[in-house]
């Protein structure tokens, strides 16, 4: 079996300067899942939903070819939701109304026969939660986590326990310094790589990531795009796409790690285009080959060193 | 002859949370034509100076195989001074003092042999001394302008008439913004290229430099360095070493002046390791070589696109 995750399923509700989105299908457990299931992975989503949540919803993420066993639909709650405002930098956001509901409790199951996976992507969520996942796994070949400052703030010492345990670490800029007490990422990086995981992702949004392992360094930029509509997800489907990746190819060199990175980026460079999943959803494989040599065309250089010596 | 700058000569003096500089030398047109002097190409500094500015400064341009023929040494005036302080990111500068002196009535005069250049060069300064350059000397293949906000809010008109007749525009991203009134980096660019310049560079700092040419984008990370030192002259650094690489290898085309932009990534980025000129000073064609290997590590990947189709 590929790719088991744990993530978030919920209502979102979305507010940017170019329009309100209404309660639609959110949760970073779904834009994972919807990564990987376009690369043609096999997953499973381990998460939890309220009596409220639509059989269409459900329908949907069937039909996309993601495994929904692992869905628990809990009896007298109703679905996690989240609304929140955008600010007109498209970078920064208000969070308006967070309802746990029934991922207030949540005890994640992983079904009997996803127990021997080959990644692991632990989506973000109480670190309590994510280690729990991870005792119910078989040595997956690789374990990415993603977290958030929320969690930094709430529940510091479980997190670092986690974080000591997983592979890969993927986080954003400001975390990444609120985790190491450093300023320059560099640094930061160093000292992260100490807590425990081989590989560290910087995501910086717009800016693109960094990729740290050892003394090696990855960047990727983001596509520059005319508009991004609704940055919501973009995190949570860089990650689905690079742990995706990584569980179609089996290769965990650092050179297949950086294509990873690409394949993560270009798949966020979609979710942004449009609100909630509804461009991922969209995407065909022809898609993604054309974004891909995008990033090609934006990043490769063909100057030649020797002509310096 | 290859390349024409015009350029501030100044004292600067500078605080970051780091140390303080004392009184050193700086200026827009001593870092453009440092880069330009390291890539071994032929140049003239077109500027002014006071009659405080020390023999031994010029003894230092001359030496680096800088033409100081154009530099003016004003009698009765003072050298151009900047000291200014920055933030704990960095990223951000208040001006603490600045004193034009010699620079105020500044009319560039370019030298007799080199009114025929490669590539000319037009540093930071007010439209209509960058102007005056521009009609000083005969059709040259490139004239790359470098400017700011302070002219965007007091020159506009000037500014809008003199970008009007450049191939290559240097602003950073702030300045793209307040330039076409537009927010997406993308749609500033579009507005940009239509109102003279062929080509677009928007500076990001720490977040790396696009470059737009019609449709098509290419986009440089800056190198992750532990620590930025001091970022003053590093725009006009990547300035100065864009210019010189193409009045060096005389091909314009946009494969090329990808690695033009590359090469002035790879400068700035030894600028910003020192205050002032001191790191760029003493940088080798082989500690250039190096760098530039380390950009291409940090952003090439071998993904193969036909693998998704």
């Amino acid at each position: 079996m590929s790719l088991v995750t744990v993530g978030s399923v919920a209502f979102d509700e979305i507010i940017t300067p170019f329009g309100e989105s209404g309660k639609i299908l959110g949760g970073a457990g779904t834009f994972i899942s919807l990564a990987a299931s376009l690369l043609g992975v096999e997953n499973v989503l381990v998460s939890v939903v309220g009596e409220d949540f639509p059989q269409k919803n459900l329908d949907f993420l069937v039909e996309k070819g993601i495994d929904i066993s692992g869905i628990e639909i809990k009896e007298g709650e109703k679905t996690f939701f989240w609304k929140g405002q955008y600010h007109n930098d498209m970078n920064s956001r208000d969070t308006l109304i967070t309802e746990l509901n029934a991922l207030g409790g949540f005890q994640p199951k992983v079904p009997a026969n996803w127990r021997n996976p080959e990644v692991l992507m632990l989506g973000n969520l109480h670190p309590l939660v994510q280690d729990s996942v991870l005792n119910q796994v078989e040595k997956p070949r690789l374990v990415v986590l993603d977290t958030m400052n929320f969690w930094m703030d709430s529940a510091w010492d479980d997190l670092l326990k986690v974080i000591k345990k997983v592979s890969v670490l993927a986080i954003n800029d400001e975390e990444a310094r609120q985790l190491s007490g450093e300023y320059s990422l560099r640094k930061a990086a160093k000292a992260i790589l100490k807590m425990g995981p081989q590989f560290l992702i910087i995501k910086k949004g717009e800016h693109g990531a960094l990729f740290f392992h050892e003394d090696e360094i990855f960047f990727s930029p983001a596509l520059p795009l005319e508009e991004v509509f609704d940055p919501t997800g973009a995190g949570d489907t860089f990650a689905g796409g690079f742990a995706a990746y990584l569980a179609k190819t089996k290769d965990y060199s650092f050179e297949n790690m950086k294509n990873a990175i690409i394949i993560g980026c270009a798949l966020a460079s979609f979710t942004v285009e449009k609100f909630g999943v509804e461009k991922l959803a969209s995407v065909t494989k022809e898609n993604l080959a054309e974004r891909i040599k995008k990033f090609k065309k934006l990043s490769h250089f063909n100057l030649n060193v020797e002509n310096f010596i």
